[in-house]
């Protein structure tokens, strides 16, 4: 049987655009103007408004080769809507704007609004705008993500205070570890087409690479138990990175204890495969899309019966530098590696 | 002299950020936080947030070789303010990602982002966000413009009724013409790099091209002179295509009348001297920015002391059809020969 291929000139632009929306619905009546018109409209009376936008590129964000459509759909998604929880704030609705060149069918962009759609539906969240383009060479995202929040109740990444509990939800370092994964089993492919990927037992990582969730729950967490976080952030860099941030934009420096990051196991027996070193992959790695935010020192009881929180360290004087603690008892500077997009 | 270069990998991504964000000074309330945090918040109490967002591809939409970065960049905020203006809306911040090769150096991107900055003073609007990433291939811009509008005030594309006059503002057919014209210089300058490219009394035609203007004074206009269109678009792929989609959104035909089409002198002259109809570039061309919208007849006398604006036609039934009556007085169908960016 033929795999179907329609071509997208075949729709135009605005067929394409009313072809890959038209199973969105509206979720919020915030949303007063959808799809279809010059621009949306947004109705947040009595809350503001948080905006914040990504662009991510074929070859520099995700390699197609191993990233199904529909993932990358979900995934451009959920980065922007992690933006908007680290501000302590409810996603509401997205724009979504992409560049294709011809390679890519009808079919296969039906699978990436999926993915879209999957993840809007999920987050409650509705898609109101975007644009289509060709592209030359790749295929371009671009995802603008609103969201709403009860006026001056968004949390910044400057406003952490000495001695404040820092915290970071789920576990780190499993989207670097299924990249490395995936980079090793093309890098085989490519030497020899023959030989199927080996992804037996390291769905785990293979699925914090391809289809992070953005942490809705930590959010619903704080207002169900009263907690507002002095700062937060989300991790896309990795830690040592965000932990550098709020160190910098709060005019503080910081300890971090290695025995309290959380690793998972899946994690840890992966870094060993690969002969890496797991606290390293949980401080450098990038792409967890978790949460690490601030606390004072009064707010510890309410997170202790939270699983998914850990207490990695606190923050100190500027003066005191920003440290880790090993296991074996010595401190190093901490020092940012997180990914940097323009020194590959 | 040796002419500056300064690589972005020496800065990073957030030392660039800070570096292109640092001269832009906040102008709305609204905007309670804008760049260097994980989103901006925006507060439009008692009034609806409208959002546009736009994706510019170099080689699709520009060609660097004759688009000046500065012009690049205040275009890109024109395009997209323009479609807030298109809702009757004002528009209040903007974000800005770009994704660049290292082709392009610190003081390429300076230029680009001094063009941003211009035409967010000229309309007031707060740069609030956007991200920054290496491209592997051509200069990638997204904007996304956020607005306001007093409730229930903003004007869509499927409102308009059966009577309604067809209006335009400034003229049309300049963009397309100035855009033949850099292309022509292109083919002559890649034949033969010794020619200067004869830009002479054409400055009206390129000015058209590369530095267009958002027709906030069109909205003004309306909200002294208490006039609501009854429906509204921008003119960005050519009036043929906007009045097609006026009229499909409306469920109602139109007549256009070929003698009312506002067409500059130079315009005109550039069209005979290219051997093209004036007419043809008018209805076909594209990226004119000007604003197209129907009006009640009652309204009529409220719009003729403004020489900025055109009546070109009015609405009919659906039956009646979409067509131009020539100057010969002769009737077409009109064809939505807009630009596709899929059929190029």
């Amino acid at each position: 049987m033929m795999e179907e291929r329609t071509e997208i000139a075949d729709l135009g632009e605005f067929g394409l655009i009313e072809h890959l929306t038209k199973n969105f619905e509206i979720h919020n009546v915030s949303t007063v103007l959808g799809v279809g018109d010059d621009a949306a409209v947004i109705d947040h009376f009595g809350k503001q408004t948080v905006i914040s936008t990504d662009l991510l590129l074929e070859g520099i964000h995700f390699d197609l080769m191993y990233t199904p459509l529909k993932h990358l759909g979900y995934k451009a998604v959920m980065v922007n809507l992690s933006d908007i929880y680290a501000m302590n704030a409810t996603p509401t609705q997205i724009t979504v704007s992409i560049g294709i060149s011809n390679r890519i069918s009808i079919e296969a962009l039906n699978e990436f609004y999926e993915g879209i759609y999957i993840a809007c539906e999920k987050h409650g969240v509705d898609l109101v705008g975007g644009d289509t383009t060709t592209s030359q060479k790749g295929f371009i995202i671009s995802v603008t993500a609103i969201g709403e929040v009860t006026p001056d109740k968004f949390v910044k990444r400057s406003t952490a205070q000495k001695g404040d509990l820092i915290c970071v939800s789920g576990d780190l370092g499993g989207a670097f570890l299924g990249l490395t994964l995936m980079e090793r089993e093309k890098g085989i492919y490519l030497e020899n087409p023959k030989v199927q990927p080996d992804l037996e037992n390291e769905s785990y990582i293979v699925g914090r690479l391809l289809k992070p969730e953005a942490r809705k729950e930590v959010i619903d967490f704080f207002e169900q138990n009263d907690i507002v976080p002095t700062a937060m952030m989300d991790v896309s860099d990795g830690v040592s990175s965000e932990v550098m941030h709020l160190c910098k934009q709060s005019n503080l420096g910081c300890r971090i204890y290695e025995d309290k990051l959380p690793i998972s196991d899946e994690s840890r027996q992966a870094a060993y495969k690969f002969g890496l070193d797991p606290t390293v992959c949980a401080l450098n790695g990038g792409e967890d899309y978790e949460l690490i935010f601030t606390l004072k020192q009064e707010d510890h009881d309410k997170i202790t019966l939270n699983e998914e929180i850990s207490v990695i360290g606190y923050m100190t004087e500027l003066e005191e530098g920003s440290k880790i603690i090993t296991k074996g008892g010595n401190t190093f500077n901490i020092t940012a590696q997180g990914w940097n997009a323009f020194k590959q």
